[in-house]
């Protein structure tokens, strides 16, 4: 099935089922086994509903039929609460009767045991055999919101509640936390399309079902809790499409802190890729981060809203001063300018607001705004014809009393600009927010929540295209893998710097000029060839690590040095050969480097090296290929990219230069990726008019 | 009236009134000259309520009388509804009726305008006159919810409420918002003793109120909301005496940004100190600085139940294994480990949860838990006794049904251990919070602010004791004083490094040697001297900035290099000498600098020096005078403090001799703190021997 033919068959099985059976069903709807039934009935599924269990003839007082073969009508999903033993066979039965998507319900898969991952084996087996979709294992099941389509256990439907409708999709790996996030943004105004637990991801994985998500019409933003992505791969081209149908992805990953990856991974039973590289693959394809569910959740309510920012300048309007400058203070920590009005926008606001108020940014209606609402209505209708705003806030507080004016207040000036426009309303009774909720428009209890969530949504509005990279004409990948063939054929698993170098080459890197020579004569004839002060170093494939025994000797310049050097390095290896190199320009230092990532395959990463490496702690990461672009945005990305500028009065470096060689060594990355561990180059050294690679060491896998 | 005096004056008249007074009061509850008598009545004030109302005979059903003399009882504390043109005359009123405290409501005073500023000036001159303590203008009023004192006519009592008492005193310098932060605390189950709003601050500042706070038995945890310290010192002896008392102060200070700061100073119309000076100030003085609202009232939670940490490794057990990895995350992003318990310990814990589970901590003891309440029980059991657990956290979620079980066994455990213990409830109808709160049990909604709660508390218990420093001995205040008058007596003002270096001299602080001579010739003869490379730098009280101009030269090793430099030097400034300076060893160059804060006084501030100063752009502060020990605490807390260990297999560096090179420097701070308005020692250069500064620049007010 094409991919697209299979994303479809989802949307309308798994998405907007128009019957679905609940193999298993049991009469009692307190049991878990029982729920679906229960659920799908008090919810008011639109659908027909098929109890399938082999012993009676209702289910909670629907017909019930003792198999599948039975069920009188067609079945567009299944709905499987079987033990795990008896979950393969009952999805062969699923194909015999023309059941194309399942979820299944049952834990002790691979999460619980050894026994448990062979069933999960089975269980891939039969999938792949069959072509039936499935949901989990271990899984909480599916809600439809439009349907009311509930297959689903979740105690997140425990209570009576009103399921609320809303733009957003949201997929969770984690079955009870997505239950609880689900449930917390149903209770405070947020509403859903869909939400889908995917459990173990024995065979859909959340990307799949974000790229089915993307196809629904009635979502327009995604939200992903993750905590390992496995197909790192399919989820970004996933972000891609998000991206080009301008449907954003929101999602907290998990496992950002030693413990939490540890827990994570004990929780999943999946290698997840590294946090770095999640993160840097998340920023390359326009997937916004956020920290925690309030974040998510607040983001979520914002983009929910539909609008985009076009720019980070804000203007707050505020009942209390304070809160202006809280929210001020907020702002900037995220990201976000609350500049001065200019003069004759001022003096215009400063006719509808009191003298003692302050037209400025942040606005200051004062507390006057309670006994006067039109004053809000009439400094907002200033507000959106504000030409250098991107952003509003209102501020408000208490105020319960008046708080129907207001908000009708808002909801003009709301529908009157197309801007993002938040209102922050702390403290009372929270009527007030559930008015606003109830109108669509994004409210908030503490201004620095809502400043997070513009945040997010100006990061989202700033991201760069998502882009697809061009390969350097230049390239000589044959070159490339002629020097792997031969370093396995010599049976080197580690390839030392004049090897490792060769593969850069090969791409176009620059690397310092050097000769290999045999001893200490050689050596000073080499380095007269050279010119200027250079460096010896052992060449020795049985010492790729070679400064940890003192076969690096830098910055050398009379002939005795080198000699002498030569023949200290050689003492410790006497086996090995010498490698004598140009010592670059002093400049500024990165290093480079290209790992295998287990969810994102081949990646690439920046950082300064030297001191800075360890001061400044920070590379970046980016999933190759990348193009000049993307590199430069990486570099940007720095902690420390101030350096890329010139410090103290110096030149700029050469970004460029170091930009060009990153792609570069993304195409290396990607084209040897079966090939590739690890590469480092440490240093590049960049100055004003390009950069060189100095040191260089790869690691074959 | 001495300060304990004044402060027993104040806790028994503003904070615990036996009558109030109301003068100006409304018969109309809504008005808000009306609602305090409203408020107070309804709220129940178990004190005598005086309306003062030279028109009526009653208000609001109470008998009223024409003035204060007319009042049949004693006043504690009288609440001025009056306009601002009528309050110093009222407050004359009050002392000759031998009211002691008041608070003044009205708005239109220095907020407000040039004329509001005089009637300001003249209220300042009527309390030194009369001594009677006053209470803003421009403030809300105060609440004491164990008397049911409530003369204020803040929105957050507009609508009925109960008013929920506990540990927390409040004092917010802004009135709006610090009454939505009351409002919004009270209805998520927080409870106060007191909260007063305090305005203009013409009399008593939050420091004052925070001080009589502290003598009230009942207030355990104070919260102060600040826009801008004015009485900055005042603030810290306060701190100091809290911090004896072991009753932590939460802050939130705005204007940390440059928009709020400049909103925050047209609003309070003061000068604030800088930020990162309340911030040094805060961590030395154990102040715990929050960022915003939620951080606030989500540490104010926490700390409210009264226990503190004695170390920061936090267990968590969790219903879902998500929740778990989220809060380990989210403990990481706040300084706390999340550490696997040793096998014992995990055996222990292993029998008691369910196979699928996961006892290494986090502890995940799966969603069984819903149908297995008395497994909380038993897990819990075991947490409390583990002696390596310095924190609690329970992750739970929806699952209202059988809430009341599990809240049981939750408080059984809670009463169990002294440890810091909070609940994460997300999702649900809100109901398990609600009994939480009412049995005392920190319960949050979202893993990441209880994350930042436990985190404020450990940084509480971490912070170190506010030391009361020793004068070195071997200062000589004498000498610099002498430098100053000289200077002065010379009409200089910036003092050139000549001059400002005698003064770090005459505090023991080491310099580079250094001879001050008149032409190249002789400058070649210091050289000589002084043996080694030296630097060649103008000397001149016209010119201060030498660098400017080209006035130094550095490295100088020749005698005909010296001579040159002599020679360029001189041509920038014919009439300046010459400065020929011994080179410092190379080492790690700091910046340590004095400067005056118009809240704080004398401060001192140390950073890195070089390219780092703005790589790593973070200096820290600390208010003069300070020990070597608080000097140390502070250069550990720099970003980059890794180099004072040695990096890249360097020697440390003598930390000791920068810490005390800045405690001498914080004492001439403050001994010359009438003159100095700054001092700069850049570089301070340091090295595994020592530190020595090698530029130093002055300025005197």
């Amino acid at each position: 099935m094409s991919d697209e033919h299979s994303r479809a068959d989802l949307v309308a099985k798994l998405l907007h089922p128009k019957s679905i059976a609940i193999v298993g069903a049991s009469n009692d709807p307190v049991k878990l086994s029982g729920r679906p039934v229960d659920y799908l009935r008090r919810f008011g599924y639109t659908g027909r509903i098929l109890p399938i269990n082999r012993g009676r003839e209702t289910v909670q007082g629907l017909p019930a039929y003792p198999s599948l073969a039975d069920a009188p009508a067609e079945i567009d999903l299944a709905m499987v609460m079987l033990p795990a033993a008896e979950v393969a066979e009952c999805l062969r039965d699923c194909q015999r009767h023309g059941v194309s998507v399942a979820i299944v319900a049952a834990a002790g898969f691979a999460e619980a045991s050894a026994k448990g991952a062979e069933l999960q084996a089975e269980l891939q087996a039969v999938v792949r055999e069959t072509g039936v979709r499935v949901l989990g294992p271990n899984c909480l099941g599916a809600i439809s919101v439009a349907e009311r389509a509930v297959p689903t256990f979740t105690s997140a439907l425990d209570e009576d509640m009103r399921l609320r409708s809303g733009p957003i999709g949201f997929v969770s790996q984690s079955g009870a936390f997505g239950s609880f996030i689900f449930s917390a943004a149903q209770r405070t105004g947020i509403g859903f399309t869909h939400y889908l637990n995917t459990g173990n991801e024995a065979d859909l994985s959340v990307a799949e079902v974000l790229d089915a998500l993307l196809d629904t019409a009635d979502t327009k933003v995604l939200l992903a809790y993750l905590e390992g992505v496995t197909d790192g791969r399919r989820l970004l081209e996933v972000a891609r499409r998000a991206n080009e149908l301008d449907k954003p992805i929101l999602a907290v990953k998990v496992g950002s802190s030693a413990a939490g990856a540890r827990a994570a991974q004990s929780h999943t039973a999946s290698l997840a890729g590294a946090d770095t590289v999640f993160d840097g693959a998340a920023r390359q394809f326009g997937i916004v981060r956020l920290s925690g569910m309030d974040p998510l959740l607040d983001a979520a309510r914002l983009f929910a809203a539909g609008r985009r920012a076009r720019g980070n300048r804000l203007s707050t309007l505020s009942l209390s001063g304070g809160a202006g400058v809280l929210m001020a203070d907020a702002a900037a920590a995220h990201g976000i300018d609350v500049p001065v009005w200019d003069e004759q926008w001022q003096q215009a606001m400063a006719e509808v607001i009191p003298p003692f108020g302050s037209a400025r940014n942040p606005i200051d209606l004062t507390a006057t705004l309670i006994s006067d609402p039109p004053m809000l209505r009439r400094s907002l209708r200033i507000a959106v014809t504000h030409p250098d705003t991107d952003l509003i806030a209102v501020l408000l507080g208490n105020a319960d009393r008046g708080a129907e004016q207001l908000v009708d207040a808002i909801e003009e000036a709301y529908q009157a600009t197309d801007r993002p426009f938040v209102v922050v309303w702390t403290g009372g009774n929270g009527r007030p927010a559930e008015l606003l909720a109830e109108r669509g428009i994004p409210c908030y209890s503490d201004p620095g929540r809502a400043a997070a969530a513009l945040g997010a949504l100006v990061e989202y509005g700033r991201r760069p295209p998502v882009s697809t990279p061009c390969r350097p004409t230049d390239v000589d990948s044959a070159a490339a893998r002629a020097v792997v063939a031969s370093a396995r054929a010599a049976g080197q698993r580690v390839l030392d710097e004049y090897t490792a170098s060769q593969l850069i080459a090969a791409y176009g890197i620059p690397r310092a000029e050097y000769r290999v020579v045999a001893g200490p004569d050689a050596a000073v004839a080499a380095a007269a060839e050279l010119a200027g002060p250079v460096a010896v170093k052992l060449r020795s494939s049985k010492v790729p690590h070679k400064s940890d025994i003192g076969g690096v000797r830098l910055g050398l310049t009379t002939a005795a040095e080198v000699w002498a050097a030569a023949e200290q390095v050689l003492r410790a290896e006497p086996s090995g050969e010498l490698l004598v190199q140009r010592m670059a320009e002093p400049g500024t230092e990165l290093i480079l480097g290209i790992q295998r990532d287990p969810a994102f395959g081949p990646v690439v990463l920046a950082g300064f090296g030297g001191v800075l490496a360890e001061l400044l702690a920070d590379s970046k990461v980016a999933v190759a290929p990348i193009d000049a672009r993307t590199a430069t945005d990486l570099l940007c990305s720095l902690r420390g990219a101030a350096l890329f500028d010139g410090v103290r009065g110096g030149q700029p470096v050469d970004l460029d230069a170091v930009a060009d060689a990153l792609a570069r060594l993304s195409w290396l990355a990607h084209d040897l990726a079966d090939d590739l561990v690890s590469l480092d180059v440490n240093p590049l050294v960049v100055g004003a008019g390009g950069a060189i690679a100095v040191d260089c060491l790869a690691e074959l896998g």
